[in-house]
């Protein structure tokens, strides 16, 4: 088993535009190199590569979702950081029985069968943590 | 010139006690690989190398500095996000000439040569942001 945290996944961004906040990391010489609206948690998201990592800018749908609520309360800015690891399943058991505040029953599945599951910030430093997998052959 | 910013490099995270917050970390299997104090800066440090990049964990040493009033009113939390460039010197210039609020009048020089300036998160998607480069003959 490979357990540490092996790379910084992505940053997670909460923007109020998408096409105002992409000039910034462009003008760093990164690029979009994938967008997406996901409905279900109510975001539209941009993915701009940098080394090993990405970051995600998530523009909320409306100002009734989780980014729209986050923005409102504390303005646009870091809204979690996802740490990719080579065994979730280990790493969940591991922070469950720390007594760690996970956000999920169980480790969730996202598109093209990720795997991830949220921390709390409260267990995590003040930093709402993603902990992720690309998918399950990746163990 | 290799311009794009190339990773990471860190990010740097306010925590009331680096003894109490290192404990989220090293249950993911990251280790502390240096800790130092920047009396300068009223702060102390403590690095955590994951993959190419480092969780930088940032301890005021009193109240009244930067990270302790930082931390006084947002309480502990991302306090900002660094990314690595190969040309500092035309990064700087060209975000300049773009209009975008850069914190220090050029770029500072700080321990063993390496090399950094920030941006101010209004000009950043409200993130602090800083633009770093190990030492200049890195260039």
């Amino acid at each position: 088993m490979s357990f540490p945290s092996s790379k910084i996944d992505h940053l997670g961004i909460a923007v109020t535009s998408i096409a105002e906040a992409r000039g910034f990391y462009e003008s760093l010489g990164l690029a979009v190199a994938d967008e997406e609206t996901i409905e279900a948690e109510g975001v539209k998201t941009a993915m701009l590569p940098v080394g090993e990592s990405r970051i995600e800018l998530l523009e909320p749908l409306s100002a009734e979702t989780p980014v729209g609520r986050f923005i409102s309360k504390r303005g646009p800015g870091l809204h979690h950081i996802a740490l990719h690891v080579n065994d979730i399943s280990a790493t969940f058991e591991s922070l469950k029985a720390k007594g760690l505040r996970i956000l999920s029953d169980d480790i969730q599945i996202g598109a093209g069968g990720h795997l991830y599951f949220f921390i709390h910030p409260a267990s995590a430093g003040g930093v709402l943590t993603e902990i992720c997998q690309d998918s399950i052959s990746d163990v």
